[in-house]
């Protein structure tokens, strides 16, 4: 394809395209941060958050990448020689082991095969063996392998403990469901440039009363990413230290979208496009990567033959089209298309018909449509 | 002023005024933080910043707000109970000492009269009864007061001992003069939104070799802030997590102007601006509140009647004109006009008419016309 005529998709699990009129927000002259517009921003963006959380809980902003909001969910919950266990499924579940670590944190690891989500019968187990720890570090989609776990099923063990529950909720916030206050999970970490249609550099996190409890007792060094600030001064419209302004107008007008759509009816939608691009991969003769996988993105597996980083190249390369490749030992081996954030069934037809072109151009043999046909039947039949 | 006639104009000392064509890269559709085209912008912005730097060490950036960079240049670089001198002149120089203590650092203040600049003979005395101190923890530009440092002296006393010189360069950069390299300072941090011309969320640390050698002693805990890890990936045009790509690329315009000025000039034109700025506040008849002041922003001492926190909101209100106000213990005594970044003397002149008509208009009795006359002459002595 000729270059001036390429037009980019971006089908990676974050950063996710982000809607016109908050590109053109970021266009405006930039504003201080102290002033009364955005000191009503600021307030405007978190009580919409909570909409998006499924929370009655205040919910604060941290300016940093979502490995920050991470970082601060062991720090400021945590004191050192504290034991927690982590579920590790692939490369997000062992950051949450690998932070720990960092701060001095003894961790009991549940070592997951990737492409599988947790049993909760084995954290229970590990519960009872290990009455004081003080945390379950878990993840709602594990983005390297587009597995789901069952936060709900997991919260149901901690909310009757005193041990927190603590969900890495970066990736599938607003895609795959996570009722904070239903479920009783008591901390979520998430962040702007996912299924909030926002570019990168904000991170979001609510936490319930049990864990602000637990961050009174908490004697891991913090300063940054210290919680008690960003929501003291998030709850006047500020903030300790200068937020990326830009990046929050932006989040306002995407959460303008989300809250007008309502965040159930952003959870169906993402559902259904989901599952119309896992009816496409069988119809295509290829397999999931994931046992239970999440409405965020679909993972993959490519056939043996195929070599996935070069078929990732030549979908960049010729079609436009960027979907992510497997990290660590994953890869070349899967593709991951996301499905995620400012996106329709004309995104995921797009998606699902270039991934068959590009299938046929390396010499696959797949049957040509029959993945677009799969997806179609699914979205005449499964209403939004 | 009708609203929809008013035309922002922000004279705080970040955010700062953004290049048009820097707002337009923001607007444009956002890339993939992995993507060869990322991996350019990512080279091609260290790179750039080295220039700033006025070093030939490399540059590492982080997605943060520019505390962050100094949480990172706390955490990296010193060991539980290591000992640390810091200059505490306002709120940015006291910023590294609760950094330090919130780190476990043990601290010896010295502590400066606002208004005021370190004499670097107390550093001196005090390093010569500490000999076991690590570092010293200086400021640039104290934004709260607008007083320069003399970071040049402070480097003679550090680069022939062992003690590393640790400059917040955060509002300074670019607009005040540190030669890195020449001077011999050990760690510089800044962030993008005050003279780099872009807005909030990136935050740039450069280190010497000494300073990388304390790197590898530091036993504090880090893991967002990881300065190797954000260093070796950045060498690759990568990141360890995904950065502000949106900034990214804002920053790389802001960076080719100042590139294409040359930072020497960059400085020059910084200080011209203050120089009028200056001399404008004295044929007003009004002082300035630093002894030692910085071309970033020229802190003003109001006149005892002068409510400076209603002025501050009439400027805003009437004028469309934000200044910052005095923070903290100088909270309505003084007030701070930033000459910073995107700015040349039209910016300037603006400033310092509307201040006169302000100041008239609450019951000053200042010679209207007086300051503009003062900054004119100013511009038509110094060429740039």
């Amino acid at each position: 394809m000729l270059k001036n005529m390429k037009k980019k998709w971006l089908f990676t699990p974050g950063p996710t395209p982000i809607p016109p009129e908050a590109l053109l927000a970021m266009a405006q002259p930039i504003d201080y941060h102290r002033s009364e517009d955005t000191v009503a921003l600021i307030k405007d963006v978190l009580e919409k958050l909570k909409h998006v959380f499924q929370t009655e809980n205040d919910v604060l902003f941290l300016t940093s990448s979502g490995t920050g909001g991470m970082e601060g969910a062991v720090a400021n919950l945590l004191s050192r020689g504290d034991k927690v266990i982590v579920i590790r499924s692939g490369k997000f579940g062992e950051r949450w082991g690998d932070i720990c670590t960092a701060f001095g944190v003894e961790i009991i690891p549940i070592d997951v095969t990737y492409g599988n989500s947790v049993d909760p019968q084995a954290v229970e187990t590990l519960l009872v063996e290990h009455p004081d720890v003080k945390a379950v570090y878990a993840t709602l989609c594990e983005t390297s392998t587009g597995v789901l776990h069952d936060i709900e099923a997991l919260a149901r063990l901690t909310r009757v403990r005193p041990t927190l529950l603590i969900v890495d909720a970066v990736s599938g916030l607003g895609a795959d469901d996570l009722q904070m206050d239903n479920w009783g999970v008591d901390v979520v970490v998430s962040c702007a440039q996912k299924g909030l249609m926002t570019p990168p550099g904000l991170s979001i996190v609510a936490l319930n009363q049990r864990a602000w409890e637990a961050v009174e007792r908490s004697d891991l060094p913090k300063y940054y990413f210290d919680f008690r600030k960003a929501y003291e001064t998030g709850l006047q419209g500020s903030v300790p230290y200068t937020p990326a302004v830009t990046l929050l107008t932006a989040l306002q007008c995407a959460l303008n979208r989300i809250c007008e759509e309502g965040i159930r009816r952003t959870i169906a939608r993402h559902s259904r496009l989901a599952a119309a691009t896992r009816s496409a991969v069988k119809a295509l003769g290829l397999s999931l990567f994931a046992v239970s996988p999440a409405n965020t993105v679909t993972s993959i597996r490519l056939p043996e033959a195929v070599d996935g980083k070069a078929f990732i190249n030549l979908m960049l390369g010729e079609y436009g089209i960027t979907y992510a490749g497997g990290q660590s030992q994953l890869s070349g081996k899967i593709v991951r298309i996301a499905h995620l954030g400012w996106m329709n069934e004309n995104d995921v037809i797009v998606a699902i018909s270039a991934f068959e072109r590009g299938l046929v151009e390396i010499g696959c043999d797949i049957p040509l449509g029959a993945g677009v046909t799969a997806a179609q039947e699914v979205f005449r039949v499964l209403k939004y």
